[in-house]
């Protein structure tokens, strides 16, 4: 699978680089690349505790996605899944360290913790206050002594980080942050492996299987299961889960490990409230990728036993856009529907002269179904009398139901009439045609004048011009002559209209519009062909 | 490829309650599932104008992860890519329209424009103010007379949702729409197809090849071509904005269509600013899934020509999390090295015992060079003794350039020599051992006192403890004796920590972990065996 990369070399610096040029100003750089990767706010003043963190790449946004007011000071950028070097890390160290102090915060991988380490012992040979805690919030593998660093790290991340913003001082920013870290716990799942710059992908994960209990850096999960849906795969997350929480309120970390789509992450979001699990889940961040593994697709998520003190340091504003806020879960808020989706029927009335010409009209397209379907067919799926015919049918069935004595509810009835018997575009267009119509003679136009609003207000919905091969053609003329000179005129008009599609070739808008030239070429638009055959028949 | 869905009907449902319930309680939806599938805000008074947007599902966190203050008033989800019916876009106007009206936002697709045109028009004969604009900003193929509406849509959202927000009058929201609209132009580009919940994913697009002017439905782009790099990607996609720009300032959404990862989006941002339109890009939306295909891992790239009063529109805050921001693009702002990165030397000084002591030090090492090697084979890689007497060659050497004089500057130069010369874990930790027992040295500790700090410290970031199975186990014991008796119990204690180290068949840190208990049982440890003898050499 290739991937939006260059020289794989540049990998991080550039993507550090364009961090950079999009966050307005709010991150800058140390000096010293491709060595020295350190991502800094660039409105720090060493006024407060500073905290870094960082680790290999690979992780995006962690870790320098979250370096800005109100969470890291600092980040260090290894490579992809790689350290970053004891002088890269004491470089971050020494750029925001003031009197208050550094909190180092790393997650449980060798390379991390001596790197930091050491750097944090230099630190101190220049006379620095520098702690450091270590993240090991994975619980894929419980008899390991040495649980790796995954994307609970956010929760240190934030609450520190609020604390830090604050003003509070290094001791009891590094108490809280180890209170976070040993009441933390992540488990992930994954459907696929991920996908590492300029090499090859790995084919772990067959078809069928997910993994569980895997890590952040490639490395295969604890075990490999059959995998069904959605809410399976958080069964089994949440039942590792469940060993470990206690029945206390719990804020949810639910982490995108870079390959899930927005639309899964939200079907997860909802099984995991819906889960063993669910009912202590009280706050929630995310769904969002926070600490993902490149592209994998799978998810992680971590459960904090949080305080009241955490609840409000979650919640603190920040500045970093890569941080979704944390939120309260709420069961679903219905609103009742609202009145008027079942539309007013319209009071019955009757009228001679209006219900023979109606009828008459749906006769001519009744009448007309044959040779509209073989038009049709030249250009179409050939049901554009079919269509009509069946529309007209069921007009004439519903008259006397319809307000035949008021024409301003009578455009709105038959608008409404279309828009359930005759289906496809064409039915709405036609009842947009008549609900407009309606909705302009309610406003005291005219009949014709109604009907001419009516056509525009089809039109723009169905971007139809003349000249696009459509029943525009026809219809357009017709009621601009209806209006300046009468019915005779205004068939000549639809005819003549409707003549002229035959000449057009490229139709711009409409079913026609995917079809060749010389498949076109000489016959009647059937729309058209329907308008000027009803004009004709209005005129005789 | 699996996806984490459950039933395919309930995708779209399921993904609604999930990113509800998430929300805070922000958002609400209609009742009337799974017909009507709109999300409103839940602090709703109908007091300003309403915007209503909507479409198919599948483009998520548009539309429904854009409700909010500041942005969209309700969303109407369809199927995923297909439009919501007419009855659940009514539903969505009638829900919320007040007295001020509502705006429709509507991407140029067919099914939607009559879907929400139609529900405009039934809107309407209850007496509403319903405007309707269509966003068609894709420039994919210049020809089409209907260009199709994509992440360009984002635009309109948020600077009509601002001026909404600040209770602006319709018309005047209706004209802003119309000029962002006339103004945005947008191109994607895709390295593979999405995957359509419940549907075989269509293998497009070959190795080595890239779809330009693709749409966000899974349709195929205009083009495919050769895939470089993503330099070049963007360099495809700026080449076809480049014709539409004019010589002004943009703002730019830099968009995920699903599947690209964080790390490669930072990267494509950086080949954006660098691109030949770079130098007319000044402010950024992105890089984020703004508007998806689901999992597509490609990118679009939407440009819009800002006015003064735009932009402060797009800064306006809004509630919506998977809004990004709007940020200026600036240079990368790079701050010189700290200093302290290259330690200060120490002062060179003389004293004829230490230099002794420290030379008899490593010749101890140097000598065991083999025996350890042959112990480390049981349990490592074999180079254990290697390691140590290259790095005491290289202490011994460096002697003259030691403060043999200041026991203090002492350790932390030996640390220090050490971090240079000595590779991998063991070097590290005997460098962070070295540095803190000076740090402790400083603060006024005695030798010993001194040492056993360093201990402390190198078994916190190292992790090892009593029985480990590491040199811990012979340096702890040894030097709580040195402290209470003396050299030679001390040497007797190493000596005896070292032994117990063979019966240690499971080791907790360190690479011997990875080993079978098997393999273990009755070799000592060479960390540990390399402590005793040096602390047996020195007694004697």
């Amino acid at each position: 699978m290739a991937q939006f990369i260059n020289e794989k070399e540049a990998t991080v610096t550039e993507a550090i680089d364009g961090l950079l040029q999009a966050s307005g100003g709010e991150l800058a750089r140390l000096d010293g690349y491709p060595h020295i990767r350190v991502v800094v706010r660039a409105d720090w003043d060493k006024s407060k505790v500073a905290l870094v963190s960082g680790g290999g790449s690979g992780h995006e946004p962690a870790h320098a996605g979250f370096v800005g007011k109100g969470m890291l000071t600092a980040a260090v950028c290894g490579d992809v899944f790689a350290s970053p070097s004891v002088d890269a890390v004491l470089a971050g160290i020494l750029a925001v360290t003031g009197p208050a102090g550094c909190l180092l915060i790393v997650k449980n991988y060798t390379g991390d913790r001596l790197n930091f380490g050491l750097a944090a012992e230099r630190a101190r040979a220049f006379g620095l206050k520098v702690n450091m805690v270590i993240v090991d919030d994975d619980i894929a593998l419980p008899d390991l002594p040495q649980p790796r660093g995954v994307a609970g790290t956010l929760f240190v991340h934030k609450i520190a980080g609020a604390l830090a913003e604050s003003g509070e001082p290094l001791d009891k920013i590094t108490s809280a942050a180890e209170r976070v870290i040993a009441g933390t716990s992540t488990i992930g799942m994954s459907l696929d492996t991920c996908t590492v710059p300029g090499s090859p992908k790995e084919n772990r994960i067959g078809a069928g299987k997910a993994e569980l209990g895997l890590g952040i850096h490639g490395e295969a999960g604890v075990q490999q299961i059959a995998y069904q849906n959605a809410r399976q795969a958080v069964a089994a997350v949440t039942e590792k889960l469940a060993k470990v929480m206690k029945s206390k309120p719990h804020v949810v970390l639910l982490n995108n490990l870079g390959g899930a789509s927005v639309l899964e992450m939200s079907i997860l979001a909802n099984d995991l409230t819906q889960s063993d699990i669910g009912k202590n889940l009280k706050l929630i961040v995310g769904p969002a990728s926070l600490m993902t593994s490149l592209d994998m697709r799978g998810f992680s998520v971590s459960v904090y036993a949080y305080s009241a003190e955490d609840q409000a340091l979650l919640a603190a504003p920040c500045s970093p856009s890569a941080w979704p806020g944390c939120k309260a879960i709420k069961p679903v808020s219905v609103v009742e529907l609202p009145d008027g989706l079942r539309p007013i029927q319209p009071i019955p009335s009757q009228h001679k002269d209006t219900a023979a010409f109606l009828t008459k009209c749906c006769q001519v397209l009744i009448s007309a179904e044959a040779d509209l379907n073989a038009l049709d067919a030249k250009s179409g799926d050939g049901d554009t009398g079919s269509t009509l015919a069946g529309a007209a049918r069921a007009l004439i069935d519903a008259l006397d139901r319809m307000p035949l004595a008021d024409h301003t509810q009578l455009f709105r009835a038959i608008g409404q009439e279309l828009s359930q018997t005759m289906g496809g575009s064409s039915g709405v267009l036609l009842a947009i045609f008549f609900t407009a119509a309606g909705d302009a003679a309610s406003s005291g136009l005219g009949m014709i004048a109604s009907l001419k609003e009516g056509l525009a207000r089809m039109q723009k919905i169905g971007g139809a011009q003349i000249g696009d091969r459509t029943m525009v053609d026809a219809l357009k003329p017709a009621l601009d002559e209806l209006e300046a000179k009468g019915l005779a005129d205004a068939a000549v008009a639809a005819r003549s209209g409707a003549a002229h599609t035959a000449t057009i070739t490229k139709a711009k808008a409409g079913r026609a519009s995917y079809i060749s030239a010389e498949q076109l070429d000489g016959h009647v638009d059937p729309g058209a062909e329907a308008v000027a055959r009803l004009f004709e028949q209005l005129a005789t």
